[in-house]
């Protein structure tokens, strides 16, 4: 059975080298006679698999020392009450709101104290990434939320908010790895593996070391405190052994393709030739605010929802599966991630074409 | 390469057959032309593992239509918090203590409630079974709370505890499917996958309805609430698929090689292989009150720190591999998990039999 070219916002596509590198460990990891999946994660060779990826992140986005990364489970969901439970002591957050993940962030830090919106896309369903000068930042805020890139609407921060020298928490789910980013300008960055990394079930927390403390609101679960994971190099308990390990292939991966400066040029090559296209078409157009659009997730649409139909149920004869846009946009959406090649968006742009003459 | 015997205690041995399969699908499942790995959560594809790994469990487990299975993060330590969160109302439990993951299980209780602690083997190093008649279950407790089979020790339940009527929660991370059980018996089931099912990072439980409600402790994080995950099929949030995926194929193992009860005697017949041979040698003894003992963490001894330290170093070179005790008990350890085949066993009682004939 051949590959398809697999659009899918997450989980999403692997490089197939990783996966090939995968498949023929499974039985065997180096010298070892046992399978990652069956080795204790307190085995000298685990300890090197989870060493070597935290070493080789740093290495991809230059994190300075004074920054933990941690390997953790549960998703972005997870860290919705984690963060509030760690960094709360006024009880006071700020959110830019840019969409359903925003959103769903919101509600949960409202359970634990006083959230403020302090900017919105929302009315215009998130199509755009509300501008970001003269932000009301709370004066006691503990920290400020934002989701840097948008999977369900296609957006992306191209600047960052000036939080007046309060703590920057980003979601960054959906765009970790696809751009250089300097991380002194956050205090926590978080990232749901299942999209730029790895498996899903491996959730990856940078976070500055003066926010790891012994304080947390009470009643915080034990696997909730950031200092406890911390202290143990993310083995408090047993971790995703086998997500880090698939992580850690990919972070080799990337190191050996030039770093994330090459995988953004590259990414930059892709979204480029789907948004060109799109701007130019006389059938299809972006969902977005040009400015803000995001390289990861190209969401665009007809103005026909049979044209949509017929277009999403053909382009699955051409091998490109998975750009039916999510339910609250409609339209396509194609998340072009690191792992997907330039052939892949090349095949969905060459098909968009073929359609548009056409069907037009 | 060629495999090891692996006796590690968790992440642990899988079925050769399973990791076969695992391999030679990782670039394309079935005919989807993605790898698990990079399967949405909400394509029918991923539905339909998750749905036939749920119905392969209950068909194993015979377990009745008034009980949920849940797939979960987070390993055992996050349902130390979670079970209080969601079960507590008089907030009163009752605790058995049979060692390590008693206490760590008791004291993240603690935090929420009023623990009683009605039993304990810690007297004697946990090398035992409490006794469990005329247990002082508390009048208003929420649930009593076991830990059935314990790892570290080498000792398990041979009948439960009568608990008045009081809801049983049983820790079976290293023994469930190991023995048929009676499921009614429980009112809440948990267990990590990385001992007896599949790769770290998946958790099971399974819960009786009645015990799913509405009502937390305040402040519950969304992602412990039982409801939550339950209303949703495990799919609130994206679950760890690929580990969902390898569970499910052990779980098919399993079913085609004769169920629990198929399982039950081969482990009975490889845990009694070593124990009549530790019960005659001249060198070697068992840890633990022999009527208490585990069939799948086999725990022994020599008399000479330096003699074990010699056999663990030379069963290595015969290829028997992570046989070292757990550091709170010393000596040697074997698990002898599902996965762990006769021959495996029979490696190592061979072996013992040669370095007692050579070392005496």
């Amino acid at each position: 059975m051949k590959r398809v070219y697999n659009f899918s916002a997450g989980p999403a596509v692997l490089p197939e080298e990783v996966l090939k590198q995968a498949a023929s460990e499974m039985l065997c990891y180096k010298n070892t006679g046992v399978s990652v999946m069956e080795m204790s994660h307190r085995s000298q060779d685990f300890k090197q698999i989870i060493e070597e990826a935290e070493a080789d992140l740093r290495k991809l986005l230059n994190i300075p020392k004074n920054y933990k990364v941690l390997f953790l489970q549960g998703g972005a969901t997870t860290q919705f009450s984690m963060i509030p439970m760690n960094l709360f002591r006024n009880k006071v957050a700020d959110f830019i709101n840019t969409g359903v993940w925003s959103k769903k962030a919101i509600a949960e830090a409202k359970r634990y104290g006083d959230v403020r919106v302090i900017a919105s896309s929302e009315d215009d369903n998130f199509s755009y990434i509300p501008n970001l000068d003269n932000l009301k930042i709370s004066e006691n805020a503990d920290y400020v939320h934002i989701v840097q890139n948008n999977t369900i609407y296609g957006t992306k921060y191209t600047k960052l908010p000036n939080t007046l020298g309060k703590t920057l928490v980003s979601d960054m789910s959906s765009n970790i790895l696809s751009e250089p980013i300097n991380v002194e300008d956050f205090g926590l960055i978080f990232a749901g593996a299942q999209k730029n990394i790895g498996p899903a079930g491996t959730t990856i927390v940078i976070i500055k070391e003066d926010l790891i403390t012994d304080q947390y609101l009470e009643k915080t679960p034990i696997m909730y405190k950031y200092k406890i994971h911390a202290d143990k190099g993310s083995m408090y308990n047993t971790p995703p052994t086998y997500g880090i390990y698939i992580c850690g292939l990919v972070f080799k991966y990337l190191l050996n393709n030039g770093g994330v400066e090459a995988i953004h040029q590259k990414n930059l090559k892709k979204a480029n030739l789907i948004y060109d296209y799109l701007d130019q078409s006389k059938m299809f157009f972006g969902s977005v605010r040009k400015e803000d659009r995001s390289i990861m997730n190209v969401t665009f649409n007809t103005n026909s929802v049979d044209l949509n139909n017929k277009f999403i149920k053909e382009a699955k004869k051409h091998r490109l599966v998975n750009i039916k846009g999510h339910r609250s946009v409609g339209g396509m959406r194609a998340s072009i991630y690191n792992a997907m090649s330039y052939e892949g968006v090349k095949a969905l742009v060459d098909f968009m074409q073929e359609f548009e003459r056409e069907n037009l």
